[in-house]
């Protein structure tokens, strides 16, 4: 971990150190991605199940997973495991349900109703990853808020073999579709539909930077679907004061760089003692990982910076917009007001971030790489549309009606003025007749 | 306006009815645009200045319209205008502050607080186009939702001349920082900041195919800026059963006709007479609108749709996924809850468009070019970020702890379960202490 003195830098160090590295793809991903979509849109089924024999561990020939698979699934599991995913999915989906907006209904002034409504949006596509770890917390994250929007459709796709946590959890979340296919054809799949896989008009998920790619191109597409958010790697920055316990701090920078090698990590905190403590608990608990060397390849790139009091400790992690944002201080709620541009906020000394990432109630699906500065938390507004309705009374159009013949004037839009025009005659002559 | 017999169509014949016309941009759009985004990414201010000869009709060096040139629109504009501009922001004033959002706190098990709250998004950029009319309403519709968020810095882009309207509604609406630049050029200078326009956020606001294309091109960009939506030709839907009166259907028709020549136009009637009524209304009124011969270009491609009932019309109307949708039938809002895809809906034959255009209070940015499928029409929330807080309490971590190392050693992550292991190791030595 690298330690900087914020005061001792210049302004454009200060950016330097606060900018992302490069997102350094393999330089032919987006091509083997568009050779891969064009193959699913071309010849559908045929070329997923070529694709599974080439990319999957356990290549299928019948994409979707059946009911008596995950029977089995289930019945193999563990008790400890299903009832901590119950509990997990019961905390998520409360916090998601009490998301529900009534619709919004104001008469703006007389005889002119304006209301704003939400719909869930038709059909949606979940992308679980499969690779070094089954990843249940990720189906919750991803199906509760679909099924608390009513979603008519959700399709959901993972690698195969489709682990036996991942299917228990897509069946206690009420996912009815669910295909064991990963990567970009997956992608492509539930973008543009095969025989097997519905179309969907939405896309959510993380995955690799060949699945990240292809949810780039599938949403740049208007016949493809849209996607969530924009993704990069995952991140941590901890806010921390000489009060901060070592020891938690660093097993919360550690539950972040065992994620990938790309890992994030940024420790700011005013007290230099407390950077020199972590440092000793960082190498400690890190031999006792088995994702040690994931943790150590993050942690070379990670960073630690000195400032001089909480106001800029805010201030830095502001300008960094971190995904996930820990606050170990002496009074953690009171920096609340002054931290901007964080996906997901861990107030105080009991609140790891693994809480948030598994079973507290809030959703894991975060912005990244700076986007939280435009982009928000995963949340059931994610799988709704939000539409307006107006409604005018002969009232309504009477009062309006001026103002719009005006303002159409102005802007040289004659049919404009002429909608209400003729309606302002009619009910003219009606009042005469 | 070529009639179709709904039921006298395959499935297929009825998909591609519906499917929008390609989006024909010069070939050479892209890099040409690429070019402008680099030129002022590097050379800032000169680069805009010599833009700005080139392209603009009153070409500027000074890119900041001043107080005094705003004093000056404002002393020249007709005391109408000014009241119906301030009539109009009065009521899109009332209808986005209702949009304001309380704080979410939920307690989801206990000791386990989970928040969901929202920030303005810190700096946004608003782009109102010149070109063929000027566009006061497009001001209203971007900057009164960014001042009531209390988005930090607000900046505007429009060609120069800036109009009087654009100038009097800017400043009604609180925008403090006005340029009088348009095109692609304006978009980069908003997304990467030059000497004198700051870099923002977001960028917001309509545009012809240079506009929509930068957009495009800076959102891709990370680090550039995030933008409204995705954009496509306007368009309206129009469901008109007997009872609707053909004039007004018409006129409504024609509204959307003159915005451009590639306005998406569709009628579609369980009434051949009303079809039959609303052509020759067409032909009529078309003869009266100075913007006839776009109007004309736009009816040529547009389509009325012939089908058996009400509920066909709305899957009709479903399928589509029309950015503004006009329902003129016998009982309008009973028809709702069948409506979905729609960016912003129309009941009763007293709320022609225009009146959303302009004034009843709803935004008027919506989705097209069936992206409504899945985007919401702009509103308070795109000025805004939703991020999550959480909060444990010892109780709280005692709570969930368990739940949480139960997922984290099923994914395999011990770094994610050890953040907990530590902190009720902590908390028991504590109780035995």
């Amino acid at each position: 971990m690298q330690t900087l003195i914020w005061n001792q830098l210049s302004p454009a160090q200060q950016a330097e150190a606060l900018t992302r590295p490069a997102l350094d793809n393999e330089a032919n991903v987006g091509a083997v991605v568009t050779e891969i979509i064009t193959a699913v849109k071309t010849r559908g089924d045929d070329a997923l199940r070529e694709l599974s024999q080439r990319f999957e561990r356990a290549p299928r020939q019948t994409l979707r997973v059946s009911e008596a698979e995950i029977d089995a699934a289930c019945a193999r599991l563990g008790d400890d495991i299903k009832a901590a995913i119950l509990a997990a999915a019961t905390n998520i989906r409360s916090f998601h349900a009490a998301q529900v907006q009534p619709p919004l209904r104001l008469e703006t002034q007389p005889g002119v109703l304006c209301e704003l409504r939400t719909q869930p949006i038709g059909r949606v596509g979940l992308y679980v990853p499969g690779g070094s770890a089954p990843l249940p917390s990720t189906v919750m994250m991803l199906a509760i808020p679909a099924a608390i929007a009513g979603c008519r459709e959700v399709v959901l796709c993972t690698p195969s073999p489709a682990s036996d946590e991942i299917l228990f959890a897509a069946r206690a979340c009420g996912v009815k579709q669910l295909f064991a296919i990963g990567g970009a054809q997956a992608i492509a799949a539930m973008a543009y539909g095969t025989q097997s896989i519905p179309k969907v008009d939405k896309i959510f998920g993380p995955g690799n930077s060949y699945v990240t790619e292809a949810k780039g191109q599938v949403s740049r597409d208007w016949r493809g679907a849209a996607i969530d958010m924009p993704a990069g790697p995952s991140e941590v920055l901890v806010i921390a004061d000489d009060t901060a316990n070592a020891a938690f701090v660093a097993s919360d920078l550690l539950s972040q760089a065992e994620h990938g090698p790309d890992s994030q990590v940024v420790l700011v905190t005013t007290s230099a003692p407390l950077a020199e403590a972590v440092k000793g608990e960082l190498a400690r608990q890190l031999e006792q990982l088995s994702r040690r060397d994931i943790a150590t390849q993050a942690l070379a790139a990670s960073l630690t910076i000195l400032c001089d009091n909480l106001d800029q400790a805010c201030a830095i992690s502001n300008a960094y917009a971190p995904e996930h944002l820990i606050v170990q201080t002496r009074s953690p709620r009171d920096l609340l007001g002054g931290l901007e541009n964080a996906g997901s906020i861990f107030l105080g000394q009991w609140t790891p971030e693994s809480v948030g990432d598994y079973a507290s109630g809030t959703n894991h699906t975060l912005p990244t790489y700076g986007y939280a500065r435009t982009c928000s938390s995963l949340g059931l507004a994610d799988y709704q549309r939000r539409f307006t309705v107006q409604e005018l009374s002969a009232e309504g159009i009477q009062g309006l009606g001026p103002i719009v013949q005006c303002i159409a004037q102005a802007e040289g839009l004659d049919a404009h003025k002429n909608a209400v025009t003729l309606r302002l005659n009619a009910l003219q002559q009606k009042e005469r007749a």
